[in-house]
């Protein structure tokens, strides 16, 4: 039998779950009626969890638990509540429910802790309305900047416009946090991988945030008659591509725990019977090693030089993307493996592979994270799934860390 | 300086490549006002060179030159008249223009043939409005079957219903040709490909019409988070997919003359961030020789199987079109490449590797073609070229063809 506030995340999560802005699938988007009725909702949990309660413009609420030093650094817990269309319950509101459960066992244990915790909900990190992300946690950092608010959503609107037209004006508060307002930012999250499946692990703690290089490669061929072009005088753009993508494949391979992968292929002119002018594809590269990647990046864009000529074909890329690798905090990430170990008996750290409200956060302060094994490695998907053994397992292993933190020496 | 009838032929192509039912390109589709404009025109081109004129209900007409036996067996010349969408002004009309200027060289130097010929000039092959081929030929061979007939356009009208509504049923023609009519289908055509180019020739004899089969190809393998899922326990569609493509380039490569072509790909999902779930392409095949045809078609299915076996992926196909080749009459490419050898100097001939409406003509009767040289292989675009020089050498090929057929034994 799990505790009663483990109860109440798992009855929270699926009620959460079950707040979107379409009747068929999950989906609540930055400032959408269902996100707004979700942050709502957190703020009334939190509120019954005894914490002052704010929400910010954005939408993204904030529930304070003052301890008994109100005036210390806080800790920050908390991730997103906004999800991609067609999403699960888990991914971003499982770190919300879970650190109000941390919060309300250690208030069943009558345990004050010494530092106030803050609860952070954030409005927006997929970044589905306006194609940027972290609106929520740029938006507490107060780093939310021209570029990001004149991003615009499918109506054409910016940012900027829909803040103070659609903004939750109404008793916001202005947040914005400091470098010496903070101790640390501290997330849970479902892996999005198959890692700790694999390994038979219900949680471990995470060492880096990847960085990620996008890219869009061209290569660009000659159109001919797909019945009359014998084969050796074909400059065929697909066939150039394929040879890319798969010594892309080998090359990543070969790079230990780096990933590249190939999600966007078209082709011009896209007919059976027509050689393909030209074939676009994008290229997705992450590496917990900013080194590796760019060597990798490097090899890889080589080698499609060499495959290209080979073949008379012409290669261009452009950068979409080329953010660097976000370390997490090596002290704060001891003390969660602490809390992983005693709570599972394993002191293992994965890397993220995706982006985390953390990667914001780092920037002005050290960031730990905590990842639950989810059914399949799915996410972004309505079959996300983490048992309810693994979600308390979670919590159980925040609540050892917010006690040890207790006693830490710079508790 | 070209003979009056050269001039004629290639003014007339210009003006035959006037008429387009579109102002910024080229484009005449079955029964269209444009491909009506191009059928009169024609059978006003026909009727000054002293030949009767007739025309069907679906917009094909033809010319008669009787000879001086009128009811011996009609040899018959001609190509189609319709074109695909933003096409050049060559591919088709070209055979019906070089037939009739070889039939008016023939008539300025007094030589009556033994036989009729008719010049026929089909208002579809390229099957642009119904996505069906070969309506004009079909037609003149009373084989315009059930399923074609209900064959339908974008608006839904089947073919019987345009005949009826649309058809040029003022004076029109029931032309049905039976094996007993006639002693043989000559074409001559544009190559549509770059050997005439690389071999300098312009102009040769056709061996045969390729086979061709066309496939969908769908593979499917699991759908995962891009950053998370670490490169060996992907199952990457798209990774399978161009694993695939490049093997068959390989096994069509090692098959002399076997062309295959992957010419459409489309992966699900088509994020970025996302390893592809299924990647579906096409596969067209083509060869002169069924059993090497299909000898391929059973290696690379065999190689696409392995392949996915291996990366965990499924395979599945589908047969879009399974059309054996269509060899050319040996005794008529002999006489063919009698008369190419007598203007060219050589004597050579190609596979053709797209289907011309001889493939309907050859259930009935022998058939032979004559390729001539074409820009760069183009075909099917507006800079589709075959230079006067080139023109006029097709030209004087036929007329000494025809001028061969007076005195052959079987003339």
């Amino acid at each position: 039998m799990s505790s009663p506030p483990i109860q109440r995340a798992l009855e929270r999560i699926d009620l959460l779950g079950s707040i979107s802005d379409n009747s068929n699938f999950r989906v609540r988007t930055l400032l959408s009626p269902a996100n707004r009725r979700a942050a709502a909702t957190l703020k009334d949990w939190m509120e019954k969890a005894g914490l002052i309660v704010e929400h910010t413009i954005d939408g993204s609420v904030r529930g304070i638990l003052p301890g008994s030093n109100p005036e210390a650094p806080a800790l920050l817990l908390g991730s997103h509540f906004d999800t991609v269309i067609d999403a699960g319950a888990y991914d971003g509101p499982l770190g919300i429910l879970s650190a109000l459960a941390a919060i309300e066992t250690l208030q069943e244990e009558g345990i004050e802790l010494p530092f106030p915790v803050h609860i952070l909900g954030f409005s927006d990190e997929e970044g589905v309305r306006f194609h940027t992300t972290y609106i929520g946690s740029l938006g507490m950092l107060g780093q939310l900047d021209k570029a990001r608010k004149a991003a615009t959503d499918k109506d054409g609107n910016s940012l900027s416009f829909v803040l103070a037209t659609e903004g939750w004006s109404n008793d916001a508060s202005e947040i914005c946090y400091q470098a010496e307002d903070v101790r640390g930012y501290v997330e849970l999250h479902i892996e999005q991988g198959r890692v700790l499946e694999e390994l038979q692990l219900p949680a471990c703690g995470v060492s880096a945030l990847v960085g990620q290089t996008r890219l869009k490669v061209i290569i660009e061929g000659q159109a001919d008659h797909a019945g009359t072009t014998p084969m050796p005088i074909r400059r065929d753009a697909l066939a150039g591509a394929a040879e890319c993508i798969v010594e892309l494949e080998r090359l990543a391979k070969e790079c230990e725990s780096a990933v590249a992968t190939v999600g966007q292929i078209e082709i011009h002119p896209g007919a059976a019977n027509a050689i393909p002018q030209t074939a676009t594809f994008s290229v997705d590269l992450r590496h917990a090693d900013n080194e590796e990647r760019l060597r990798l990046k490097n090899d890889f864009l080589k080698n499609f030089k060499f495959i290209a000529a080979r073949r008379g074909l012409t290669l261009n890329w452009q950068t979409i993307l080329n953010d660097d690798a976000t370390p997490c905090d090596t002290r704060l990430t001891e003390q969660i493996l602490d809390s992983v170990e005693a709570t599972t008996g394993h002191r293992t750290t994965l890397v993220s592979g995706a982006g985390h409200d953390g990667v914001i956060f780092s920037r002005i302060t050290p960031i730990g994270m905590i990842f639950v094994r989810c059914r399949d490695g799915l996410s972004h998907h309505p079959d996300e799934y983490a048992s309810p053994e693994d979600i308390a397992t979670g919590i159980e292993i925040l609540v050892h860390f917010l006690r040890q933190q207790c006693t830490s020496q710079d508790g």
